[in-house]
């Protein structure tokens, strides 16, 4: 059983910070929280997901899954305004949902959650932990964007900072200490990530002021924050790539 | 004769009423009112606007027709604020239209209209009658837009529905009797449509708050509202589309 | 050296009158003032521009010149809101221009200057001068875009008009000599010139409230324009098209 009610901005921020890195996501349900894990197609990426039930204004829910389609869900959303309420029902004798917002009813088919795995979220010793405010974060991403495809994280004692060096020109965007939430990082360590990635995965952060970043050298980073005003939390986890000698 | 004066808010509702659909239109002008009657190049749609001379700042003409391009009234309208008066000149000796807007007058070339025939608006006996807000009826019709390149029009007793059947998804927008500002259907009826025609008829709704619509079963819609405030009046038809049985 | 600050509208300000014209361009400074001096590719149009050290939030330069690439100031610039102040330094020893605003350092190539000329500004005797408001001239602007790729500019005793004539519709943008700031033209001039290199170079002014044209009998014209608030100066001279009879 799966019957549940949600605000549609609640629904918005889970379906984007899903969409970012797959079309179609198997959803797992408890009688207590929703949660979706995914790898993006090219195994570069990593999604963990979950919303306790307080996320929802209702929840009825056993033990379950449902594939579903992002896409479809997105255009639903695009009926609704933010603070509507949309009531989503598994069919299970037809075996598909349904959504309702207003005076609209959406019957969905749903997708095969057969080939779908449920990918291991592996357990990484990341030495230097930074939490930013999500604003400076995006402002650092966007300085970044005219000059390469990659960018550097680097975090030490002194502060976080984003590089990114193409061949005639690199940027350089530095948050010291004092102007950082968080802090944590004996020693220096950086690591090179490709930018689009990573700059959808800030993109996909809507209503958390801040963001927290796990590092270390040449290692991948993991990236926590919360949706639905804490009644969520979404950790993302993106490979390194190798960082060529210049 | 015809030289009068409009504001460009009245001009551009008759304007985006008529590109709906035909780039350009023989506008047929009395002493007491202009109308246009057209049918799109495809035969599935026919307009049949009236715009009485109340709607003028100021109206002087003859009995008289004028073949235009939609385009380049577009373009003067560009250039006009919504309350801005434009003024409009026959020039008949050079068989060509003056418009002037503030400092800018546009001097344009007339449309033969030797080949435009005049419509005949179909006598139909509609069984259904549904009045309803434009802005439900704009909802109904974003829902059905992802689904299908269809819609189905249903009137009955319990209220008005628009469906949106595809391959995998359904989708329903049922506006309920007490939802509606006025329902007469004796027995449920439907009719399927093209999305993209409906669609652009109901956007050419600018200003009326509701509108009306004539329905049978496998037969045409007809349309009907307001432009400038009860000045003037639309009439839409639109042709079925046999209804395939699933 | 060259070590400035100044604030992101008047950067934007400039780079948006040169690069109407050229990708890159030399900028020349002494001790008191930065400038520019450039000819579009096609060797149509020419730019002067002269901004005063007191445009800048602080200022020390001694004689010199940077090649600079207009697109990567402007990334610098899509960084910055109005009011920031950019630090711009030039690091002799590595021949590049390091900008920063906020936490964002940008370390910048210089273009190569031995390529680049410094044109000469023509003297030329203009015997018409009209002084306009640069809304006025905008949207004498947009009204001849549709029309026609040519606009002849046309000041006379009475005023001054905007024709763009095109194979069946001409449009005429007038504006009566009480609707000038400025009027001085004992004969009538006219000169016909490319709608989109007049249109680029209106739509680089930016904050001045008027602009002051020169005009001949197929002649350049001469735009002058004030930027940051009087403390720079725009002068952009475009070469006239040959009119056909007809």
């Amino acid at each position: 059983m799966f019957d549940v009610k949600v605000k549609a901005e609640v629904l918005r921020e889970v379906v984007d910070v899903i969409s970012t890195l797959v079309d179609e996501a198997k959803f797992n349900f408890t009688k207590d929280a929703v949660s979706v894990k995914a790898v993006d197609p090219a195994h570069v990426a990593m999604v963990d997901l979950t919303l306790e039930r307080g996320a929802f204004e209702s929840y009825r829910a056993d033990d379950g899954e449902l594939g579903l389609d992002m896409d479809k869900v997105k255009e639903v959303l695009k009926l609704a305004r933010p603070t509507d309420v949309i009531s989503i029902t598994h069919e299970e004798e037809k075996n598909r949902l349904v959504l309702n917002v207003g005076n609209t009813t959406r019957r969905m088919s749903l997708v095969d959650t057969a080939g779908m795995s449920d990918p291991k979220v592996p357990s990484l010793n990341l030495p230097a932990k930074v939490t930013i405010r999500a604003d400076e974060l995006r402002q650092g991403i966007r300085a970044s964007e005219s000059v390469s495809d990659h960018i550097a994280l680097i975090a030490g004692p002194d502060g976080f900072e984003i590089v990114s060096e193409g061949d005639t020109d690199t940027v350089s965007h530095k948050v010291s200490k004092e102007l950082l939430e968080e802090l944590s990082a004996k020693e220096t360590v950086r690591s090179l990530f490709p930018l689009d990635y990573f700059s959808n995965m800030v993109k996909a952060i809507s209503t958390a002021p801040t963001v927290r970043l796990y590092l270390g050298s040449d290692y991948p980073v993991k990236m926590e924050f919360k949706v639905s005003g804490g009644k969520g939390e979404v950790k993302y986890l993106l490979a390194p790539r190798i960082e060529s000698d210049s």
